[in-house]
């Protein structure tokens, strides 16, 4: 499996490129929530079990968590998603895709079988249920009534998980706030992305059902997250303000980024403010132009007339891109 | 199951207790490893695979591995001894024990058939045998030829885990440069206690069975360590003279540490140079007693007649210690 955010990869496929690389590989936010200044013990004390306690509630309230709602803490949504699957005893599985490449082989590893399906309608007679929403990378959202209408076709001991990784920058359609009448839904939350902060480690599942949750608690073990995310989740998610004015930043980066890509005759035909999804015929040898320049984008193997491109940071990084896809184009 | 290092379950049992709190109810080293001043991108990007592989191959040379041994990095050797129990289908494993709380519920939740066994000599028959060496809370040390021996009884499809949490102050212990030799046998290691650093998460697993190497890496995930984690452990592993004066200095506060319960009495009957382990008949009076002090020992439920000490760090914590222990004495 390819992932984004490997330059040590990258820097053996394009040897020859201009550094430093400006990474579009990824849906991470180029503009970082800062850092907080951290206290010693963030380092030197093993995380305390009420830290953990106090850094879950600020995230069910971020989250807009209805009172009742589990919220688990684990050291990144990667390391969730690894980890529902084995809860649970084989049965079939159902992968709304194409969608990020993580889930399919998590769920085969832990003995279910699995399919990738192209609607939820092809969903009939799954015991699990597993969606992106918003979609990566083509952006695709979901209804909260067609998200209801496929787990209530799961039966009781289904489990329709809704993998909310981007949906920090559209919380409308986050369904975290209708999970109390919901038991069998497990939504699974990215600290990283929003917060461009992936280096941290951090994610959260939240759920109604408090066996679910247990389980998965007991899974993760004793001392999940590390004392620094656990700072600094604390002051990111409680900072509403930031995050308002993050996610008016990251539309205008993404509506500023589309313009460029349409100049080149890119068209951009989905995504979320965190990255933007381009159709073209020409998706490799565009990869390998921008490549060659020291911009890295994301292909897909399985979809090769597709790119996702993340949002440029600092000014010289747009304007590099901007070059690139008028020198290209 | 009770652990360490929890200060706020101690300050509900002792609302009256002195503060701030001495912590020896664990086996962390109280004077860390000096954290490095760390790079915005720490934080901001995703580890990359690359840098992961250098904090294992530091970590294998740390570790005194020989070539071809695997090293596997978790986030903390918690998250290890919980994801190995997944890799093996459901047999006997034999615990030797009493030892670290955390290995049995492991096993047990992973399907298997768990028993804690006095001696090695009662562990035929398993397919798992699980040790920790040297054992926490007694300090009790095995040799090579015993954990060979008991190895070598598995069959080829056993595994013997040796649990090294604490090796670090005893290096010529440890198995990890005879691993090469030994398939069937894992090492675990923790970053957090010796090097004082409980909280970055950040542990290794090591073997010379690629595949099981290779399972377990599947099974953690992509990304499983941060950032910070990486570039810690990167200078702290490599960083000998540090690790060699501090192997002495943990002994002289051993030494030291000892002077003092003996002083009142109490009998230290092993542990290692980061705990020492109490024989009483008053244990839970001590604990009290200290606990009043704000000073936090560890008891244990299943073993009424001993205490565990930590190390004091600053001098100011050692002369608490001192003063308690004499009033109380």
């Amino acid at each position: 499996m390819f992932h984004g955010g490997d330059l040590g990869a990258a820097s053996r496929t394009f040897p020859q490129a201009r550094r430093p690389w400006v990474d579009l590989s990824t849906g991470i936010n180029p503009r970082a929530y800062p850092v907080p200044v951290l206290a010693p013990a963030v380092w030197t004390r093993l995380p305390e079990p009420d830290a953990l306690t106090d850094l879950e509630q600020v995230a069910a309230t971020a989250y807009g968590a209805a009172a009742g709602t589990h919220v688990v803490a684990a050291p990144g949504s990667q390391a969730l998603i690894q980890r529902v699957p084995w809860l649970l005893s084989p049965r079939r599985v159902a992968v709304l895709g194409p969608t990020y490449g993580g889930h399919a082989p998590a769920w085969t590893a832990a003995g279910h079988s699995v399919e990738t399906v192209a609607s939820l309608a092809d969903c009939a007679g799954a015991g699990v249920v597993v969606v992106t929403n918003p979609n990566n990378p083509d952006g695709r959202c979901l209804s909260a009534e067609a998200l209801i209408a496929a787990g209530a076709g799961l039966g009781p001991d289904g489990l329709l998980v809704i993998d909310e990784a981007f949906a920090d920058v559209m919380p409308e359609i986050s369904f975290a706030e209708r999970l109390a009448d919901h038991p069998r839904i497990l939504v699974l939350r990215s600290f990283g992305k929003f917060f461009g902060l992936a280096g941290v480690r951090l994610g959260f599942a939240l759920t109604a059902d408090g066996d679910l949750a247990g389980r998965l608690r007991d899974h993760l073990g004793a001392w999940p997250v590390s004392g620094a995310a656990i700072a600094i989740g604390q002051t990111a998610l409680a900072d509403q303000a930031w995050q308002a004015a993050t996610r008016a930043e990251l539309a205008a980066s993404a509506r500023r980024l589309d313009a460029l890509l349409g100049g080149a005759g890119l068209t951009v035909i989905g995504g979320t403010s965190l990255f933007r999804f381009v159709a073209t015929h020409a998706a490799e040898p565009w990869h390998q132009r921008l490549g060659a320049c020291g911009i890295l984008v994301r292909r897909f193997a399985e979809q090769p007339q597709y790119l996702r491109f993340g949002l440029p940071g600092l000014e010289a990084e747009w304007a590099r891109v901007a070059a690139a896809l008028d020198t290209c184009a």
